[in-house]
């Protein structure tokens, strides 16, 4: 005994399947007041009923994501952010941020962001040392900040924030409760910028949680070449987000997130110990990197 | 200064945007040694950049939804799975569930599993009454359980569950610490199952997280059709996860999560106090609503 049997006629909503699933599922989107909101759920809807129908994607397929993507959410926490890592590493990231900005102009070219960023970072001022005890050789990092004109920027403001030689975050380590490796600072009145940090290494993205069983399951690697983070930005100008990344790193052409631009990679360079260019002595040998930034005003093509 | 003023030669794996660098996405699975994971995981990158890209995703954009993913697999709990609200209420659930259960053979079709499953509910026999406490107006439930040749089959397993009166399931409220209008009962000999419960109501499916705020932006109705949730089981069977439906109910042809199917809607029929079917004295108004399952055997085509 059943609807059907009992010759209950059928209505337009139920018994849906395939096709006209899909069209009642974006129909649903149709009262969205935001335009742009509606076309990209019905554009997505779209994307993810197509793969579910291609792949014939079964039930223990789907109960498999459902449980990977509740791991990637539940272990994201203000030290870890699973979900970029897992953006990170399906390229989505690096597709954004090539539309968002695209190599024009002279500006400094971006790439990702990254799971590792914490807003409120210590304040440093030029020639201080944001390791602040963090492990790995001295490395003075040094340039300028200048518009697409070739104008100083003063005052522009730099966060920072690099892994140690061990290749971990500060926040990797639980047992920190301050900063390492991390921190803002500003340029000076011409622009220019300089601090000391460790010379930045080659590390696995974090493989202990659901983005490292995946990339265990493809046989990928998840190396990254040396960088250093940089957030630069100042009144009047994009803000540029963006890597400096180590000449003759091995893992320059394996990225596991994708995100190596040629413009971004710069030589550190090894010296003896002695005076550095800061006037510092040092006693140990230590690297210097020089690299500038460059920023599009507010008003050239961006797309966010 | 920088690798292209310098003069140093492009490699094949830097600078990637649009079509190279999905190319090297996909490549990069290539290795993964399942043909199968292979396949899907180059599938969904590619819908995945294809999204992206057609749409012109911005990096707001893409950051609102790295917040609403992330809070999607936080709010996740043994008492409350958001990840798979959301896979319903995008229609992904049904889709799956058509291809791994189309209506043939006359077994009984299939519906959401839904977030709110809990394993290891409480043991009950033929007669008892799994409401245990949940308000509502007593309703008994009886059917059979056969095979999709009509032979009745022994000790079948059901799962049952379902919200009470106010539309909530026991695990939607934290003060108890007992299962209420949830439970398993195995049929008797004969296949035959019959069991005391709430009558079901209409509900809107928990819009107090992530997928509340989704519905909201897009106008949509969180409301669902009343319904019981069966899983039906038995050795040499295929499993059978569904829900009977209320009929008249003012939501069969609105189900926010799709989930709506002509055959597995059943009368409640309403009784005045007094004897009933089962012998129990009943003091107040009850209801009674009667469904056979059918279950397909093992080797039934299926896909799952």
């Amino acid at each position: 005994m059943n609807g059907a049997e009992r010759g209950m006629t059928t209505g337009p909503t139920r018994d849906l399947a395939e096709d006209a699933l899909t069209e009642e599922v974006l129909a649903r989107f149709d009262t969205a007041p935001s335009e742009r909101f509606r076309h990209l759920m019905q554009h997505l809807v779209g994307h993810l009923h197509a793969f579910a129908r291609e792949m014939e994607l079964t039930e223990a397929e789907w109960a498999a994501a459902i449980d990977f993507l509740t791991r990637v959410g539940q272990i994201s926490s203000d030290r870890r952010q699973e979900v970029i890592l897992l953006s990170d590493v399906l390229g989505l990231s690096m597709q954004v941020i090539g539309m968002a900005h695209p190599p024009t102009g002279g500006a400094t070219e971006s790439t990702v962001f990254g799971p590792f960023y914490v807003g409120g970072a210590p304040t440093y001022r030029n020639g201080d040392d944001l390791a602040n005890g963090a492990r790995g050789e001295p490395c003075l990092v040094a340039g300028r900040v200048r518009s697409t004109t070739g104008e100083p920027i003063p005052h522009a403001r730099l966060e920072i924030w690099q892994a140690d030689r061990d290749g971990l975050y500060d926040v990797q380590r639980p047992e920190l409760s301050v900063a390492q490796g991390r921190g803002q600072l500003d340029a000076d009145d011409a622009g220019h910028f300089w601090f000391w940090t460790v010379k930045p290494e080659f590390y696995p993205i974090p493989d202990d949680g659901p983005v490292g069983e995946l990339l265990r399951a493809a046989r990928r690697s998840p190396m990254r070449p040396a960088h250093i983070h940089f957030r630069v930005s100042a009144p009047g100008c994009q803000t540029v987000t963006t890597h400096v990344f180590a000449a003759g790193d091995p893992y320059l052409d394996a990225d596991a997130v994708f995100g190596v631009k040629e413009s971004l990679i710069a030589e550190l360079v090894r010296h003896e110990p002695g005076t550095a260019r800061d006037g510092t002595a040092q006693t140990a040998p230590f690297y210097t990197v020089d690299y500038d930034f460059v920023l599009p005003s507010a008003t050239e093509r961006s797309r966010d």
